[in-house]
């Protein structure tokens, strides 16, 4: 078993890297915080006896070798990179806990039959950058190495450049590891988990997602002279989308549909906004149900355009298929052996194991958080639930590497 | 008569101190483009024989003197600031037409009965700092100087540092020179004057204005795992109100309802927000109108508030009543006498004059702009309009000091 104490401290020590006076965590992808993150990550997995590769994505792997270092290894990760008022336990968790097995296996002078490989998966929050999931789709495959290393933040600054800035601009080529198993364990990010009582969720599938960037342009003009009928008002126009958005998550069980960014200009008060970019994330357990949805954005937007005569431009830039998890059986026979109380679940958020199961046979493990309440500076999961996860982690990544 | 050449060369050059490459000019009140403004406004001043004053507020006096320095001045005046995409006319063409008055004078060497000054306001626009008319209103007596003063921007520099920074802090007490009438010459900023082909506008009153500082506090959390039915989403509820604004501009004759700010926590994509600060900004000529938009205001904000369970402050923190220009029959006189096409309107913006009826009678002349388009870059007057209002400037200003 895992050592909860330690576990504990190190996420506490890893989220004062960019802490907030709220309690939460500010590290944005590929910033300094993120660097200094990733030093503190490579120092530990060094002290636990592992060697650290990083790719030419930033995605950086801690390997501790086996009985048989010619046999795939069963690797497991997440990320540290948070949302701008994040909390300290998406993502992180799931890093700190694969150092915890690491720890674990070491002090214990544990040879696991293969290879055990922790990763630290580059930017999968999709805040800084677009979309989530970045450092794990490039290497599944999903995204182009260059397209995606060549995106700008929000000031312009390009992710290869950033990355690069803080020493994690690898060159191993995305994809190229031997990997025979992918773990994640994360927190639910959700309600359920605490609202049945159980200690873990054995992850059985992850959800669809569909992104989007909508520009809308109209025309700047003043607020005090300029009457009613004659405008083209893209603050109103990103009104009626945000409200509509709402309704379409409404009609459609399971559904949800946010807007959570907008930038908007001039962004002055007495200056109608000319033009607007807006996100808009729509997301359902069921491809079909979320292709409806989709289709119902855009045919709100196509007659909202005419109705207003402006411009409305929808890139539905990022689709992420619902996932199954293929090696959930390893998840639930674990969780059983400890004699944790358990549940099958689905996965609401992305995560880097979905795009991973693609190479792969992958489990997820899920423990409850506070209220459900992530992506908020108050995110809360206690100390022996950390260690239920990590421990389920640990038993799951051994029976794989004993197969 | 002016020398509508010259003015429209100032006009020009003065327009590529934070000239954009649409044309427009983007110079917001305080900066360091505002400083290098003044400055050229100081120089084009004494090389047409005038001395320069600057009081607490950064409002600047260029002074010629006339027959007898005991009698009180007859002023003009307007604002070099401009919007973030603003114009190169808004404002601007109000103080370079009272240097063309200046030069005029002084090239034909007449001595007027009175002193004349040119006066350029601190933060007309309301854009880096609220209020709009924020150094006239301070020389009015309409605001306190010292919370002016330490009102600070979106990034938290204040005016008076800011003012500094530039060398635009003066000592001289806002409201202390000795003035008998002003006037201000402006675009309409509206399609008025080009619809019905008239050259200038003889401006009888002022609509009024509120603005508002609205504060929407739900919840951040996961875009991705918070059920529709769970979520306290600010970003709906700043939707519901921006279309509300829309209805309640279209319930009224005259009305006007306009959000053109917002400022999103922590607006990134996958986070539903939990905090938005956004502007709304109400106009109509009638008081008791206005009183009624902005009651409706008020309960639609309250009714939302208790149906989505969260909190909306309401801040009223701007209301700049109806007023009306008692100097304006010395412009329409002055407009007679020039044979230029009139008719009266009035001001849909606010104006420093609007401020400066409070002290001494007051009138303003407007100009034509093309399709009234205005805070934006595309904003245009032509030369001859230009020419026909500081004309119209110079003869009513002539005028007001014979009496
Ligand atoms: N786990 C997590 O918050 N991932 C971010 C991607 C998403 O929005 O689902
Ligand atoms: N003239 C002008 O645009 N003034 C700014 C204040 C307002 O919004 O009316």
């Amino acid at each position: 078993r895992v050592n909860g104490t330690r576990l504990w401290d190190s996420l506490m020590e890893m989220g004062d890297i960019g802490g907030t006076p709220k309690g939460g965590c500010n590290r944005l992808a590929a910033t300094a915080l993120d660097g200094q993150a990733r030093d503190l990550f490579v120092s530990w997995c060094k002290a636990a006896g592992c060697t650290i590769s990083v790719d030419q994505m930033g995605n950086m792997f801690a390997r501790r070798p086996g009985r048989d270092n010619h046999l795939p290894a069963v690797g497991a990760g997440s990320h540290l990179d948070t949302q701008p008022t994040g909390g300290k336990f998406d993502g992180v968790f799931g890093v700190l806990a694969g150092v915890e097995v690491l720890r674990t296996l070491h002090e214990h002078q544990i040879e696991t039959p293969t290879p055990i490989e922790i990763s630290v998966w580059t930017n999968e929050e999709g805040s800084r950058f677009q979309p989530a999931m970045q450092g794990s789709g490039v290497y599944a495959g999903r995204f182009d190495l260059e397209t995606e290393l060549n995106k700008t933040d929000i000031d312009g600054l390009r992710l290869k450049d950033e990355l690069a800035k803080i020493g994690y601009l690898g060159d191993e080529v995305p994809g190229s590891r031997h990997m025979g198993a992918f773990f994640e364990v994360h927190i639910e990010q959700g309600p359920i988990l605490e609202d049945e009582d159980k200690e873990i969720g054995v992850v059985r599938m992850g959800q669809g997602i569909r992104w989007y960037n909508l520009t809308i342009k109209g025309r700047s003009q003043h607020s005090g002279t300029t009457p009613m009928h004659l405008r083209q008002d893209t603050m109103v126009v990103s009104a009626l989308i945000t409200t509509e958005v709402e309704r379409i998550a409404h009609r459609h069980a399971n559904g949800l549909g946010t807007v959570g960014f907008m930038n908007i200009h001039p962004n002055s008060r007495n200056v109608i906004p000319g033009e607007i970019q807006m996100s808009v994330d729509l997301r359902n357990p069921d491809a079909d149900v979320l292709q409806q949805m989709h289709d119902e954005l855009v045919a709100f937007c196509d007659v909202l355009a005419s109705a207003r005569q402006l411009v409305i431009e929808v890139d539905n830039y990022w689709y992420f298929a619902p996932v199954e998890f293929k090696a959930s059986d390893d998840v639930k026979a674990a969780t059983e052996q400890l004699g944790y109380s358990h549940m099958d679940i689905y996965a609401g958020a992305g995560h880097d194991a979905c795009y991973m199961s693609d190479l792969v046979p992958t489990g997820m493990v899920f423990t409850p958080c506070l209220k459900g309440i992530s992506h908020n500076e108050a995110e809360y999961t206690k100390p022996e639930e950390c260690e239920a996860g990590a421990n389920v982690l640990l038993h799951a990544m051994l029976r794989a590497s004993a197969r």
